[in-house]
């Protein structure tokens, strides 16, 4: 293979998509270092793993040679909500921005190359801009194409107000790239309209039209929604390596494989699919490819040392609560609202009835995932994998699959 | 009556709409002068009668002492056209908008009042603004309300493009009339939708609404279409003394009471009330009433002396031409798409066969108000009075009513 293919090869992997693919490789072909772009939000920020996934293709791309702009939307952040109808967005002043921007660099540089990262602001021109420019910018797209984008195509058809600017801004992240004169930009699959908007801007402006690539939203420790912080179904970068470790080793083998596709960096694809195969032969247990994947993820956020030490936390603690990890996973099938403690415990076969189960829990003698559950009305969706425990004794290891 | 009720009448007369009445006459009774905002085009201005419908009633407002904001609309002027597609929208330099301006101060002050007219440019405040503030702006309108618009519904259902500019064109006018502390704004019928814009604005700036007052447009010679340079159908205020009193002379009865009201400043609406009256009982001559109406125009735009003299030639020339314009008015049904010159001059009975008529064009001894016509094509179009003449002798006067 060549080492254009070889960065194809890389680059596509987990991708959702390329626009297009022929122009991604007529650009490397350039043999110049590319200008990789991927914009984010100004607000305080405070990423998970969810957020790395992006910040991972960026990792490759500068691995491969190019340039990566980090660019911070502060020039409509600074504006904050206009129509003064959301008070929880409110107009960010420039100290906000650059505190942000700060955070931002503490996070981020944990991935990325800190040399080959530009950090930018988009004030930087919009900043300069008038309103006349903002009208010539308006008038490079048209109503009915935007209200071709999945959002405001269903918020127009339900009868919800979409205030003007909203239709400006994506012209503003699309001429963010005509500014920093993009190559590529990557985005979320559910940026992919905006990302598009830099083609058409950037052709209108003479430039090639960049290349856009979108990554999937990565999903959850539930293995079934995207990672958010409102669904609690994340692990944060800043969270103590223990606490990674803890959660790594809870998801699922399923999820396992989709998370090193688009969460490790140490691990090439060819490697990947030899672990899977050693798995699925038995040679390799799968509670030593998640105990790698949450090493590899704790030393990126906390270096090798700290890694090792939350691993060994992670062994001793299985081992002193002696839970046997490598209990058979006991697939239970529940209903789509989910399922009650006290039936699970029974259903689990822990407990000979729901009475007994809600005694023992009086007794604190009722642990989920090692954590006491005092909660009786405590329900738990379908689509995770559980460590149950009842007493100091019996265990039990449940999926719980959808009914 | 007493002084706000007169005001009121008057400046009710001739208005299509005021939105809202009473907030009109509360302002009136704040006893000072109201600013009475109209906006221009800044393109080369070239008036005809039907925009002086509009400068009629904004001398009105004066004459009632208060005071007038000519505003005239650079801004967007200097963008020109943003899409690019229209060659025939330049973007006007500075230059070219101060040489407009000159233009229009030379036409509008034949019938506004120098002292109580502020010539101001909306580029004042929006050359100040930055692309922020045009978001900010942009926010105080939802995209359905804007779609809701009469051209932009039309042109959204037939599937025409509508650049996302177009949609800030609007709240451009709007912001004016924050910005001058509009207490009303006059327009056009066709402009109401932008008229009514600067309402919501001013509210959104702790404002009291604008009155919106909509003049209707004025209909052309033909006493059907609106006036208009293109159709043709127009008289223009720079044309000489003579040409106004030709073709005010021209119309028929009916378009001449429409004009009285909406561009008669001499004569009060009892006035013209007391005529109509006269005409009806056979005590005053349609034509002198026209004649009335002819001299009060022609002196508007180039003074009694002229105007009077533009009487005295246009006698003349009918007593010289023989022509008995007390001739009856003979009503002739023609079919919409018009009729040609040989059937009219058959149907008049001032020819016995279309070949006659053919044979008299060739002699040019045909003539249509008093101009010889050549152009056995022509067709007159259903809506207008016209003398006809074959020959030295033979005059009819018709009326082409639809068939």
């Amino acid at each position: 293979m060549t080492d254009i293919q070889n960065a194809l090869e890389l680059i596509a992997r987990g991708a959702d998509e390329i626009i297009k693919p022929e122009e991604l490789e007529a650009r490397l072909r350039l043999g110049r270092p590319l200008r990789i772009k991927a914009g984010f939000d100004p607000t305080a920020p405070d990423l998970h793993l969810g957020h790395t996934v992006l910040l991972n293709k960026m990792r490759q791309f500068q691995d491969l040679g190019h340039q990566v702009i980090f660019l911070i939307g502060d020039f409509t952040g600074m504006i904050g909500d206009p129509t003064g109808k959301s008070a929880t967005r409110k107009p960010l002043t420039r100290e906000d921005v650059q505190a942000n921007a700060q955070t931002y660099a503490d996070q981020v540089f944990k991935v990325l190359d800190r040399e080959r990262t530009e950090v930018r602001f988009n004030s930087e021109w919009f900043g300069q801009m008038g309103a006349a420019d903002m009208i010539r910018l308006a008038a490079q797209h048209t109503v009915a194409r935007m209200l071709e984008r999945d959002d405001f195509a269903k918020r127009y058809a339900a009868q919800q107000s979409i205030a003007i600017h909203e239709f400006l801004y994506p012209l503003v992240q699309g001429y963010d790239s005509v500014a920093l004169q993009a190559d590529v930009e990557l985005g979320g699959t559910d940026q992919k309209f905006n990302l598009l908007m830099g083609r058409g801007l950037q052709e209108h402006s003479g430039q090639a039209p960049q290349v856009v690539l979108t990554m999937p939203l990565l999903e959850g420790l539930d293995g079934v929604a995207k990672m958010s912080k409102s669904l609690g179904n994340y692990i944060g970068i800043a969270e103590p390596a223990i606490d990674i470790v803890n959660k790594t080793m809870k998801i699922g083998d399923a999820l396992m494989w989709r998370w090193y596709e688009l969460l490790s960096l140490d691990r090439s694809t060819a490697d990947i699919e030899t672990m899977r195969r050693d798995v699925a032969a038995g040679q390799l247990h799968p509670r030593d490819a998640k105990l790698a994947l949450a090493r590899e993820l704790a030393a990126r956020f906390h270096g090798a040392a700290a890694a090792e030490a939350a691993i060994e936390q992670w062994t001793a603690l299985v081992r002193e609560q002696r839970i046997d990890v490598d209990l058979p996973l006991l697939e239970l099938a529940v209903p789509a609202e989910g399922i009650r403690i006290a039936p699970l415990f029974v259903a689990a076969r822990l407990a000979a009835s729901n009475s007994e189960v809600t005694r023992k829990m009086a007794e604190r003698a009722v642990r989920i995932d090692g954590v006491v559950v005092e909660d009786r009305e405590r329900v738990l969706p379908p689509g995770g994998e559980h460590l149950l425990q009842i007493g100091k004794r019996a265990f039990a290891r449940v999926r719980l699959g959808s009914a």
